[in-house]
């Protein structure tokens, strides 16, 4: 099944969809180039994955990236990336860019952070400086740095908070997605070439089934280009976070781009593409190369990607099955002569890296950045394969 | 004049020697590669360049690099490297390598230490655990390490230090010098294949003219590969560095490589140049790469390279001449947009590594890494461009 539709300028494919499950192949026509789903966005907080230049995610199959507007905002300052010529001149990464609105930064970073209806007041952690972040404001920072894809600004609340405290925020998340989307159309003509705030809905509500399918409606009432599910990995066990797709996929439209924010070890984004979702962003990869945790292909024939719906949010017992990690610092690696990976990093041994690490040499991290990457940018190439030929 | 000289199985070419000072143009030719001089080692003390690839480095222009039999002794263990097929292997560097032998590091690094004519007895920093590092174990150290160049072990003594205490240990080295030489032939055949031990005497004596005449004397009666100067840019005062290449320099043979150990500053260079000296290594590109100090040829037209010999050892008074330090971590930096560098790092806005620093990105140290090595490694390019014209 081709189907192809025109989402304002930012064109969506739906190239097919499972017969096996809700699984889609996709490809997303940005400014700055193709990006086939689904897809997994290696994390530029500031304007760097840690420890790489843009150039080496070129060779890692990445095809975009994410960023953060709060972070850019408070340093160096979008105005000066404006000046610069935009984010992606400012970082040297020429493919698609999509930032974060702050909302899940203001929550999880601010140490006093006031939020009214007009917007989230925060103090800046390091200078103690105030700023009230709303979502026009959100809206014009992701503008100034010229991204392709743009997030609505959310009110995001973490795990465990009452159902009354989920309902408030979830509810403002939708008001406030109005005026992000009135935003949006401030002084930026939707001519061709000035296609440049494609925006996403973040949809909330919580481990709560009716304030779910509330936020879901509320947002696919208004003509966001892609969805987010947004307020997942925020606290909740992971059997909690397990119905959420459930119920609001469903609800999405079939002729936009699906986004679950900030998920997941490699068998929970198996299980989220065979529910629908079609982009995916986590610091796994990236932080835990910086501790040593190496996510590697299991040896030996190619082992299907699973789990099942049932195991799926159960890692513990899903590791071994296609993936394994393993923690390079441990001393068993200290004479372990076998390649790293098989991929891109076979002219370096285990016991180097362990090596590295212990030794505190910096070129540690970025190998163990480098392998994990490219599993995870592997592992989406092989869901995407696995899709084309029907297997998952 | 083209002189070509076969010392042992290492070939050394003397291309030619300047009209205007001492500079020479050299070749070597090791086991793993040619290495034109005057050339500057990077250094990957623990087999590693902080920050860089194996790869990087090739792309900066480097010809060899250099490694440190006493730490890759402690951490990994030249047994293990050796298994691992030896260090070129282990660190995935196809070019040649030279390591220093430990003296440097028993003087510098260890907290206890024991000198007797046996060797240096020391306690590993971090583990407290004892070894003795002789002579004869610092050669197999770099015989296991499968290096193209290896370093005599010498006593080396810090400024300031009596006459006497320099004395002794300089008697020391040249005694240590010839067990050095007779382990080199253990269980060695020096067959074209086995090269694999090519060394280098140290010339000691501090700062004293005297003691310097005879360690070059002692040491050049031996059959080494090679000479280095060492035992300077170890505390003394820059003015007192200046007339030992005055004194060694002329006792040196005009067929072997002269290598000034640990130094130093551009302009340093370029006189020890002058002096007749091939080989250099330093951790300044690197080291002040990752507080933020750049070095960058002056801007306009391309400059000569100075100092004179007046000049050549009061850095303060060059800068600014044919090249600049600039520390990027200064606010100055933060909205200045033009490149790094016209070199390897054009991409890539001042204002863009200064937001790396600023907000302890990792990048920020490689880039500043990248930009400092490529500056000293075209800085070599320069001085056999300029000693091939007569310009030096």
């Amino acid at each position: 099944m081709f189907l192809c539709f025109y989402v304002f300028m930012l064109m969506f494919k739906l190239l097919k969809t499972s017969n096996k499950s809700k699984a889609r192949l996709t490809r997303l026509t940005t400014p700055h180039g193709l990006v086939d789903g689904p897809f997994f966005m290696p994390i530029a907080t500031k304007g760097a994955v840690k420890n790489l230049t843009a150039d080496e995610l070129k060779g890692l199959g990445a095809q975009i990236v994410l960023a953060n507007a709060y972070h850019l905002f408070l340093a160096p300052g979008s105005k000066l990336i404006k000046k610069a010529g935009g984010l992606h001149q400012y970082m040297n990464w020429p493919g698609p860019i999509l930032t974060d609105s702050g909302g899940f930064q203001v929550f999880s970073l601010s140490k006093i952070r006031k939020i009214s209806e007009k917007g989230a007041e925060f103090s800046e952690p390091s200078s103690g400086r105030k700023y009230l972040l709303t979502p026009e404001l959100s809206v014009q920072i992701q503008k100034d740095l010229g991204v392709d894809l743009a997030m609505a600004f959310d009110d995001v609340i973490g795990y465990p908070a009452s159902k009354e405290k989920v309902k408030l925020a979830m509810e403002r998340t939708s008001r406030w997605a109005k005026r992000c989307l009135a935003a949006r159309e401030q002084g930026n003509k939707r001519t061709k070439e000035q296609n440049k705030s494609i925006l996403f809905g973040i949809i909330q509500g919580g481990v709560y089934k009716d304030l779910r399918l509330k936020s879901a409606k509320d947002l696919t009432a208004l003509k966001f280009d892609g969805y987010a599910v947004g307020g997942v990995a925020v606290g909740e066990p992971r059997e909690k976070m397990k119905p959420i797709l459930d119920w609001v996929v469903p609800l999405l439209p079939e002729n936009k781009p699906r986004y679950l924010m900030g998920l997941g070890r490699p068998e929970e984004i198996v299980a989220a593409v065979k529910e629908g979702i079609d982009m995916f962003d986590c610091v796994i990869p990236t932080r835990e190369a910086r501790h040593g945790r190496l996510y590697l292909w299991s040896s030996g024939k190619r082992q299907p990607l699973l789990p099942s719906s049932e195991q799926r949010l159960r890692p513990n017992q899903l590791k071994g099955k296609f993936y394994q990690t393993i923690n390079i610092t441990n001393s068993r690696y200290k004479t372990d002569l076998s390649p790293i990976n098989q991929t891109n990093l076979k002219q370096y041994s285990k016991a180097y890296l362990h090596h590295l690490f212990a030794t505190n040499e910096p070129l540690s991290m970025r190998l163990a950045t480098l392998n994990n990457l490219k599993f995870y940018l592997d592992l989406m190439v092989r869901i995407r394969e696995d899709i084309k030929a029907g297997l998952l």
